[in-house]
């Protein structure tokens, strides 16, 4: 069969999936975390054989770490999904009831936005995550996942769609695609699907961006700043520097680039130092140098993503000039302030153009999970739709729906009748 | 200056732009519509040197219509500022605040966009109500209006700066481009402009989807449909079609096929046929040739946008096959189904993927204005951020403000702390 014509009928089956009740959607995603539990020997083989292969292929300890689906995982996204079935339905609501005019009612009401692709690394409890979260949401799910966890995720989405057709969703509510090849088919199906998602390297969202008239959510970079302010508490700042930059280097939220005020600079940069102990390395930017030893950074590292155990560091005049360095080499994912002054707090947070701006807190914060979304289908650095972490309301459109009884626009433009707009 | 310098500073003006305060941004919209009448005769008279060029080159009647901008329309523009002057703020509203620890404060707020392109149709007083809804949501504006209307834009434009810039706005709060080649380096700001919304021709649209990473909002067709059901009231049905057709052919909510229910298709085609006396071009698909007058039709003409008094018929079998060809050959724009059967209603209410879906009434309310959104930058044919007719909430965003204090990941990571999540 053509992948086009694949994509068409899973199109046809979301407007299935998205008219089912929320309460049928619910009693599937019960359904399936139950299986997800009864068929776990079969999953956790198939992820023993992932491993052992990750191994054999001496891939470092982090992706072992993320590859690895045990009782652990199981538990995780088990309770992800309990918890996603008592928050209330996304879609189907009532945004508002308008009548236009006499007989004229206007309705706007939010319903799935259809067809989801979702390309993820290798994390086996991402594709349970995103399965749960679509299917709370009424939309169809094309799954493509790292493929150092092929197997497991074989097994995951065999379980999940067995399960989830028994508990009568449509044919098409999720389907999963094996190879790299399938990706470039994914992004011409531009007529079927709705929203690609891509979760990976630069370079590959930046590819998908390029390649497909399907939009796109999600983040090519994440350049993340602390700017310390003339008015920081030093140990604080380093308390906060530390955590964002080596709590776990390899995430978006971690820290990129440290700018300093001038004044704070001589208290701060040396105790930095001294905390580090050398498990950073600093590229420091002009004067930064003569303060501590650390290699020279250039301009291009100012839009450098290192995702390791490296910190560029500048001395800035002002906070102006903090703003406005973070607002032209950022990624506007997350930026935050160290200071003990509310007037530069909010005068930072209101003109950093950035998803998140922060307070005397790591940037590592910025996460569906810590701001209590429950999970996340991951971070948007664009500004439409969805904007950092984002959760199943961020896979919810809405349309609108008018009743009348014989009404026509001639009536109006010809001053017939008049529209009354009555919030109901 | 290089116009990615020029991009640059607009993008910075649009942080200055969105801290100014509501009561701010309100009087100068108030000041602007002040210098609007104030500077009357000067618009007038370069509207005149644009009507006296365009009726020179013999353009249609409707393309001068629209075009004109006498007393009328003035009205219309300055009464439009004063409505959006009294609605309420739509930035700096906060969606929710929630503890996600002790001292540690999520806040969601809404922010203007930053600097949004629209390119539009020879209609002068879109220009006025495109800015005003610029400035009333914060978000700087590169305006790019058809060319027969270039002298009134350059009047409007320059009233507008020159108002807005004495009641405190940024420099780069208002922008024209006036040539042809500016749109292409527009579209080449990708790093400065944050969205740009197209209002034309489809290949126009299409041009520049293909043509820029920037965001696009907007529709590139307008396939409308209304499918009129086996139990439809067949005068209804014939006066709803002939609005839909014909009271303005040219807009993209003019119905372009009919659908309509085999049991039906005797009580109403001939009375349409009879009631729309020669004023509309049939094109009959299958068997409807054999019930009226009319020209043959193809499957091509399911995919046509006419704009003219020209209307498609297909006699469907059922109300499933009338959802499934809108699903199919639609643009997901407005589609109605004309009934006196409920249940049928929100079955095509529910499975049409439309921003519109509608019953007993014309495609051709799908609009803003008749919405009671005040005004309208579009119609969104896209799922995500805004569909349908987008007023001044579709030209916001938000951002998450985090207020710790010394809070870092580590220590939730490592059960020192536990997240409380409590809504205030």
């Amino acid at each position: 069969m053509d992948y086009r014509e694949t994509a068409r009928a899973i199109k046809a089956d979301s407007t299935k999936l998205g008219a089912l009740s929320g309460e049928t959607r619910n009693e599937a995603l019960g359904a399936i975390r139950q299986a997800l539990i009864t068929n776990k020997e079969k999953i956790f083989s198939a992820n023993r054989e992932d491993m052992a292969q990750a191994e054999a292929e001496q891939l470092a300890a982090p992706i072992l770490g993320r590859l690895k689906f045990d009782e652990h995982k199981l538990a995780d996204v088990t309770d992800g999904i309990e918890s996603l079935v008592k928050i209330p339905d996304p879609i189907s609501q009532t945004v508002f009831r308008r009548m236009l005019d006499d007989g004229l009612l206007l309705e706007k009401v939010t319903c799935p936005i259809g067809v989801i692709g979702v390309i993820f690394e290798s994390r086996p409890d991402a594709l349970v995550q995103i399965s749960a979260l679509c299917i709370k949401s009424g939309n169809c799910a094309i799954l493509k996942g790292g493929s150092e966890a092929a197997r497991t995720n074989r097994a995951l989405f065999d379980v999940i769609r067995e399960a989830g057709l028994a508990a009568g969703l449509p044919e098409g509510f999720i389907n999963l695609i094996e190879d790299r090849s399938g990706i470039d088919a994914l992004l011409m199906c531009d007529d079927a699907v709705d929203l690609i998602i891509p979760r990976g390297s630069n370079a590959f969202v930046r590819y998908i961006m390029d390649h497909s008239r399907i939009p796109v959510m999600g983040h090519a970079d994440g350049i993340c700043h602390i700017y310390v302010d003339q008015d920081a508490d030093a140990e604080k700042a380093v308390r906060i520097i530390l955590d964002a930059k080596m709590q776990y280097a390899a995430a978006c939220n971690a820290v990129e680039t440290l700018l300093i005020h001038k004044d704070a600079a001589e208290r701060v940069l040396p105790l930095l130092q001294s905390m580090a102990s050398d498990k950073i390395v600093f590229k420091g930017f002009g004067d930064v140098q003569k303060m501590i030893s650390c290699d020279p950074a250039t301009e291009d590292d100012f839009s450098a993503e290192y995702l390791d155990f490296i910190l560029t560091i500048k001395i800035v005049n002002s906070i102006e000039e903090a703003i406005q360095h973070i607002n032209r080499y950022g990624s506007h994912h997350t930026d935050c302030i160290i200071t003990e002054n509310d007037a530069a707090a909010e005068q930072f947070m209101t003109y950093v153009d950035s998803a998140g701006v922060y307070r005397n807190c790591s940037t590592r914060f910025a996460d569906g999970f810590r701001y209590g979304f429950g999970a996340e289908v991951g971070i948007s650095t664009g500004k439409l739709h969805a904007r950092g972490p984002v959760g199943v309301e961020g896979l919810v459109t809405y349309k609108y729906k008018l009743y009348g009884d014989g009404h026509i626009v001639g009536d109006y433009a010809e001053g017939r009748r008049a529209f009354q707009f009555r919030d109901l």
